[in-house]
């Protein structure tokens, strides 16, 4: 063979066929990026004849006909109709069958549509891919998130075709295991931001409760009692008050599962015993709970930079001068004013800064990069430190305030003591567990110690349930 | 069989001999490396004898005696020389071949590098790896970016073969599928940043005539009309009013091209036409359009936090107090103007906040764990909320500037009014197609209705294209 | 069949059995978690009597017995505990077997417990896996850096097998290569962070030592000569003198190994002589240099930012208008100052700019995403211009100081000038090097060229090692 012939033959075989089940939306985008990549594509269809929308240069023939074309046959129809297909089984056998379906709701079946389809046609080698790739994107084939083709099936070979398909198309495939895991992979397009629930309308709560609070002591109490129209200050002000109470609360919240979750081994002497539902369900969701608190104290530091720049800030100093100036003072330094600013300030900065490290270590491919030790001591160590250097913070800037009179308007105490609560709960406890006794029941209770006498995992078996997730 | 002769076969079973056909730099950084791994290197060479350069341990033979000691061979040559392969077909059967060779420029044969070298050699299993992967990196192997060792081919146990020798070596390893990506690992070597040539070039273009614009209507009109020299202003004071506009700009320049598309496709009537090719490449960049666009936002924000940081501005505040005092008033508080500096100030930081929001889930390991109505939620509906809030926060900060003639200097307008035109095209067409009659006709198309009697995908066939990418 | 048949089919085969051997806390975890996601659980134990312990639903049974019931058997016992498997080895046949263990140290043993089991079971298919999970995430599930399963193994389908039961438990499963990787695998537990320790020590050394000579020249200086208390300026004025020096001298080191080695291959005529080892360790860990230099720069620049909010600055500047005022005269506007403060301002700006462009690069799943082209010219050229930027701020800022005697209190120079030191020394070296005449020689060495005379590779080979990592 001389190369010349040989090059032909490469070009001919991607001139490979595949089939297509179904002349919907999502068939005909597939086949128009098929046909665009080089395969031939050959359409099943009841009706032939009317191939009126199908995409140029594609052929159309009847089911069975087709599928003798092809050894790949993507299934781009419903599964309410897939029964038609267990007619089709002898023409089918040993064909890669791609189920591309996705149902309307999760759970809808007992078992996947890709596992229902390869009990209709078991010689079939059936393999779940495509299905989180939407039609639209598969045309317009710009978005990121769409590039991902998952895949699974049981039979390697088939996937392989698979991925290499995928491949051809320009997007990234990823096996991700046997046709088990097929009814996960048809939940994934239905959820939108599942774990980002709770924590959004946490803070969503938090955001209006605090707002709250913080207008109608300094904003309505304003009007009332000193007749003062406050209103401009909503903007940034309280804004900046709203911020960092909800960022410090949410911080303590991702730490109080874990200690509930402690204290309750502690009390039931084993760790063999099921969690609440809520417990477990919050502390899946830590992570978010995280990633919600360092926005809002983005938000916080960005809004305080930007306080020097404010005209109300600017007209505030120009009188403070200007009155000093006239009553012929000069401004007196007060060095443990400096000492306070100076404290509250470096605490909030630094409580930030660890703040970010651990936002960064909880993008995916940093977190998967470490290994659990290394995961724990940045999530658990130094997120108790940003804790605490936030908590101080607070402290810091509410300095000698709770002692006056004037820091309770209406017996409501200023805002940021309500932001305390939590967090002081969480360092509190914590304190305790960390306790050398406490902390060495703890750890044996962790590798799987019981206490005796409790109930455990194998006596009081009644109400007992296995654990978590 | 006793455990200390076990142990002494495990080591022997890492004596592996590896085969490295081609004396040059990547055939000896490769060589050098596997022996420091424990493998065996055995060199194919014409010129046996000279074998000055070769890695110490490393034996040197002529081609085909080489190829006999080992399963694996390497083919560090160039694809111009692989003709002699042909002749060594016998000895090459059933040999793992990997083929690491670059090409100098993209297509430039009608088929890979490796899919030739199978056609020469058909009895030999071809992998191709290792090509993305530099000589120099293979030797001080510090930078991250080359620990990847893209895989491809079509014989599986052949693939983990190399996989097991990448990771020794101390690389991942990454299947990419069959021979027929080969191509594409071929052409990655060869690029550099091909998706942001456009965006980047932009850039420069709109960055360029801002700041000549700005500084004709600044520093030019102070000289020459007033006879001031502003030009100290240029670093930070006009840099700071260049980059806001930029950003401004390119963030809806990503949102411009899915407008015109939606109109392209109200005008077809179909979604299965072809769009322009410029549109296409202008899709397909949004991305590094919009990432630019955060940095220049980014800019702006740091270089606006630091303004009361500056000389300038210490002086100029300073006179200000100075005049007032000597003038003997009091800094009159104008409520509206505390509004007005609170309003723009917010959504300035709360757009920022959101941008930096879309550009953590551009991130590829975030947008990857996110599914498609996930990511289209966060880039289409937080980023066109983004877009408003920016362009809100321009209109705030020109306020009524507009209707005062200081602000048209030499009947140039204020160049924030510049910055304003295309987000405010992009806003305005976007609320026209969300209005429900529109929104309705869009979204039947894009899920694959076409309008009767327009040129649809089967019929005009001659004019209708296989769409995209 | 009819499809409810099927149906139940489908449900029963997920009822598959799995074994365990060993009744610790990380197998009581494993079946825990294994009851609840539908397997059948059955223990192997030397006393299945004494089965207290183990979660209600397993069943206990005398090892050969269990392994009987089972295709895939996790092996959750100490490797000392290994020898009994041997004479298991008839039912052992064909079994996947799963090492799960971990070692105390690393290296501990001469082959890993995998290779070693394999080698005791000979007929068993044994895979590494769930070694890098901690039995308490097993339980609680949560975290993500948890989630990912490695796994390695030599035969596929065994490896597909546990890859099922990963995903079935809700983990990723990663297959990392065959089964000689496994002693890779099993060292990843026990590593915290060891590229980080260089660059933590480092960072801390000189963190220590400026701190250290700051506090002496400016609070025990002020004290001892001019009697003043200037310790309130430790928490924000010094610390943010301790940062940007610190920032700038590690953002040098991680460009000094570059140049160190250039010069050594300049010197040894060769790329194909090993380095040090300290130089290995050192450009193995630039990276993470790289990322703490960040940090401090991220620091430095919000306690840049926040100096117009604290209370020595207002103080300070009340009391330079308050003084204007009494003595009468205006601030005097100097273009000079103007155009230094503006100077120093954008080169730090633009050069933590690039710095945090540097930031984002070195993320993982970024740095992936580039080929070694791009990942270069980011990583090197983009860099050095940072570290020239930041330089040069350094230099704006200090300005024409080194003139006057006040920045040499007791013969200590101003704390700026310390961290110029490595930086110009960096700068200066790099300059040499991409001189022409200087680069191309660089480049032909590394290119592969060898000076004639100087020890190669293979002439006086006593002393050439085989090169690096």
């Amino acid at each position: 063979m001389k190369p010349d012939t040989m090059t032909m033959t490469a070009l001919d075989s991607k001139q490979d066929t595949v089939c297509i089940f179904g002349t919907g939306d999502f068939g005909r985008s597939l086949g128009l990026r098929l046909l665009h990549a080089g395969y031939n594509v050959v359409y099943g269809s009841r009706n032939p004849k009317n191939s009126a929308l199908l995409p140029k240069g594609a052929k159309v023939m009847p089911h069975e006909e087709a599928s003798r074309t092809a050894r790949v046959i993507f299934v781009a129809i419903h599964r309410e109709n897939y029964d038609f297909l267990a007619s089709l089984s002898p023409a089918l056998e040993g064909k890669v069958l791609v189920d591309i379906s996705n149902n309307l709701k999760k759970h809808q079946y007992t078992e996947s549509n890709a596992e229902y389809l390869s009990m209709l046609v078991p010689g079939a080698l059936v393999v779940k891919a495509f299905n989180t790739i939407s039609a639209w994107s598969l045309q317009s084939g710009g978005l990121d998130a769409n590039r991902q083709v998952l895949i699974c099936g049981n039979h390697v070979d088939a996937k392989q075709v698979v991925v290499d398909i995928a491949h051809s198309l320009g997007l990234n495939a990823v096996d991700r295991g046997s046709l088990r895991v097929a009814s996960e992979l048809e939940d994934l397009p239905l959820q939108l931001f599942p774990l980002w629930r709770l924590p959004l309308r946490i803070s969503a709560g938090l955001l209006g409760a605090f707002f709250l609070y913080v207008l109608i002591r300094d904003v309505v109490y304003a009007r009332v009692v000193d007749n003062k129209d406050n209103s401009f200050r909503i903007m940034v002000s309280l804004a900046n008050k709203v911020f960092p109470m909800v960022a410090l609360v949410m911080l303590a919240l991702c730490y109080l599962p874990g200690i509930i979750a402690a204290f309750l081994q502690l009390y039931n002497g084993t760790k063999y015993r099921r969690f609440p539902d809520w417990l477990d369900h919050w502390m899946l969701c830590r992570k978010q709970l995280g990633l919600l608190a360092l926005a809002f104290a983005f938000l916080h530091v960005l809004y305080t930079l930007v306080i020097p720049i404010r005209y109300f800030v600017f007209y505030k100093r120009a009188n403070i001068y200007i009155s000093l100036i006239k009553e012929n003072k000069t401004y007196e330094f007060k060095e443990m004013w400096a000492w306070r600013s100076d404290a509250y300030l470096s605490t909030g900065m630094l409580g930030f800064a660890l703040f970010v490290l651990l936002g960064i270590t909880s993008l995916p491919s940093v977190s998967n990069s470490l290994n659990w030790r290394e995961f724990r001591f940045i999530q658990s160590k130094l997120g108790y430190l940003a804790l605490l250097l936030c908590t101080a913070h607070v402290f810091l800037y509410g300095w000698d305030n709770f002692l006056y009179m004037s820091a309770y308007k209406w017996c409501m105490p200023s805002s940021y003591m309500l932001s305390l609560v939590v967090p002081c709960i969480v360092l509190v406890f914590k304190t305790v567990l960390i306790m050398p006794c406490v902390d060495r029941t703890i750890t044996r209770i962790r590798q799987g110690w019981e206490r005796p006498g409790k109930a455990g995992m194998g006596k009081d078996a009644k109400n007992s349930q296995p654990l978590i997730l």
